[in-house]
């Protein structure tokens, strides 16, 4: 096992491995910006190396101040949590080449699933369903109409490196068609180097469903179950819930073998998640994989009992899978809701700035992943999520009640919060129903 | 269901239960004497009520505004809590003769079990084993020099309506038995208003070990395994853990039904807990009943996933146990350590003011009950116990681990606590192998 691990990330995800670590037996190395001086997990780890000013691309972004810090403390390992570096597979290659444990998949998988349409075909090919679309690249408007045509409106125009929503498009109708593409092709140019296109069929209102996956270098993988991320604002996650209210053992066992399915055509280990889109009939398509731990990983935690950092960490030095698949049993019902520093009042605009008074929730059932304290100022620098809050229940019903609960135990002044909005999602009738779909922030709150 | 409920009690085990209700939907009334104004229980409860001054006998012992505030706020039910009225069977026929329900056993079971000469007839007429000793009081130091004769020393004097340690002596040759017993007798006159005395067998160096039993009105009574709250200063526990490492499944399967047998014998309602005293030789004897909630359920909640208060609130309002003996899995492991405001340096002397500074453990597996809050002034009038830090691991190593990281995390400024003292305990090399009893801390610690 690793004597020391650096975590090249900041936030409650820093926290959050740091933690996984110390009950490890692990030494941890933070690394940190110019800005994040006074961050929580600068301040948890055994020890804090600077890596630059506060601005991403030079300090959490920095693959050479990072690979330094690492070789400079001694630490043996990287943990990239999420965002940053997590997906970068230079980075991971990096790592590699300097005998630094990558704690992640090889290079190589990130690199195929971080492009949308190899991952697309290497799907197909290992028969995954996948969105009806175009095999690979769509070189041009012309080719793109053609294919738009078979396919059949609407469709959407996806960047092949895209993410976070960028160099996306959706096309009703024909005529809409040429101009989207090619402010989706610049918009993809200036947003990642890249304008490789493709198209597919857009899904109305699906619902956005994911599999956790886990793999060891030995052969095995499993999947813990879904999570229903549905709950979305501007393609951004909002609040996460396991198991999904629409899933059933055998539509879980189904999904969830593809998934592994999909994990080992690249040859994946650690953990990943396999997104799905399922439409109102119920057929679920790929989207596309994250190779990395995902924001919302501790709800799968919560109703499955697996630790997934420790998992990662374990996977990483060498060791087998510490739990079998007919093992795996999703218990009870988890909800996250992202506690995000911004105003819902004023179109969700980040609210940097010092937590004067903070009183978190508690209790039974209540787990609170946060990088935040009383006194504590939040950088305008980074992300605005500064804490996750996880309730469990033994079903849906009570998980509902309690994050209700906890949620109205939340204090925190001095900057601007969405826990008001939170709390109307959570009191929401189709909601609480079970009744939704990726459009129902749009739907219900004029979003 | 009941609409409204009022909690007699403050601390964080009234913060527990109004999170209960809050779930559950039942609207809650604290009470609070007049230094308990700023207290977190105060706060948060949808009403309080001021029930006197600081003193306990003037407010939180005082049943008649205590029952004047449930009857002008409309509550239909008293939550006792623990300590304070939750024994207290006069208190209990008081509720039931106003109308209003108790959450709690009745007043015949706690009477029954309150007396411990009594309970020790009740229980040997069940064939409960019980330590050997005499067969109800012992009236004189005469009766009490023959009896201890012939069930060999070490002997303890013990008062019939004793607790807290009081009215309690060790005697270890006939020589000292006489005073022993007359300091005793008056001790307990003092303390209880009643000399009943009674002798037993002292059982040198026991694990203490409890079950938590549950039953409601319809003859159902369950057991939820075990805690090993052997980890005693001075008679008052410090850490608690869930199951016992000396526990088998058979053991288990024996004592719990032996602890249900118990609890029938009084025709026991509602949630109560048997203790044992476990020697060396694996001989298990009933110790007392305590016929309420107590400080350490929560890892029983841990390991079982039944929440506690909530299947209190449910007896009491004439529902089933929403549990079946069968569906009971002890499953993982729990610890709680009690977090006081005291100073072990000082002789464990309280150590009451204002907290300055507060920034809580979180994340997977860590469960908080608090009462306290950044600035709030902690009186110097009631328990030490500000907050109970919990932990759930998969087994009791990765439990320690991660009381062992949590306690880290733990910043209170301000005032001085036990957490130093806890983490040496986590970190006790016996304690970790699982090596100790009720002698623990005395030995490990010279206290």
């Amino acid at each position: 096992m690793f004597k020391k691990i650096l975590i090249a990330n900041r936030g409650e995800i820093a926290v959050r491995i740091i933690r996984a670590c110390r009950e490890m037996g692990i030494e941890t190395v933070a690394v940190y910006s110019e800005t994040d001086r006074e961050a929580l997990h600068t301040q948890m780890a055994d020890e804090a190396v600077c890596i630059g000013p506060a601005r991403a691309r030079d300090s959490y972004l920095n693959m050479q101040n990072i690979i330094s810090a690492t070789v400079l403390s001694g630490a043996e390992a990287i943990h990239p949590g999420f965002g940053f570096l997590s997906e970068n597979s230079e980075f991971a290659e990096m790592c590699r080449d300097c005998n630094i444990t990558f704690i992640g998949p090889d290079a190589e998988s990130i690199e195929k699933m971080g492009n949308k349409s190899r991952a697309r075909e290497i799907m197909t090919e290992a028969g995954v369903p996948v969105v009806p679309g175009s095999q690979g690249a769509v070189p041009s408007v012309d080719e793109g109409l053609i294919l738009a045509e078979q396919i059949g409106y609407p469709v959407m125009i996806k960047a092949s490196a895209g993410g976070g929503g960028r160099g996306i498009r959706i096309v009703r109708s024909s005529d809409e068609f040429a101009k989207a593409f090619e402010t989706a092709r610049s918009e993809a140019q200036g947003a990642f180097g890249d304008d490789t296109m493709y198209v597919e069929k857009f899904v109305e209102n699906p619902r956005h469903i994911e599999f956790q996956i886990l793999a060891d270098g030995y052969g095995n993988a499993i999947y813990l179950g879904e999570r229903d991320c549905s709950i979305q604002r501007r393609n951004q996650k909002v609040l996460e819930e396991a198991p999904s209210p629409l899933m059933t053992e055998e539509l879980r066992k189904e999904m969830g073998e593809v998934a592994v399915r999909a994990a080992k055509a690249v040859n994946y280990t650690n953990a990943g998640t396999i997104e799905f889109l399922v439409d109102k009939h119920g057929n679920y398509y790929f989207m596309e994989m994250n190779t990395r731990i995902q924001v919302e990983h501790p709800i799968t935690e919560m109703v499955t009992g697996v630790d997934l950092i420790k998992e990662q960490i374990n996977i990483a030095a060498g060791r087998t899978l510490s739990i079998a698949q007919e093992s795996v049993q999703v218990k009870g019902h988890a909800i996250e809701c992202r506690i995000n520093a911004e105003n819902p009042e004023k179109g969700f605009r980040p609210s940097p700035g010092k937590i004067e008074r903070l009183h978190v929730p508690g209790g039974l059932g209540v787990r609170l992943d946060s990088a935040v304290y009383q006194g504590y100022t939040i950088p305008p620098t980074y992300d605005s999520m500064v804490a996750k809050l996880i309730v469990y229940g033994r079903d849906r019903e009570e998980a509902i009640s309690k994050m209700r609960r906890a949620l109205g135990e939340f204090v925190i002044e001095g900057v601007d919060t969405n826990i008001e909005f939170q709390f109307k999602i959570i009191n929401n009738k189709s909601f609480v129903e079970g009744n939704f779909d990726t459009g129902f922030i749009g739907k219900e709150f004029n979003l």
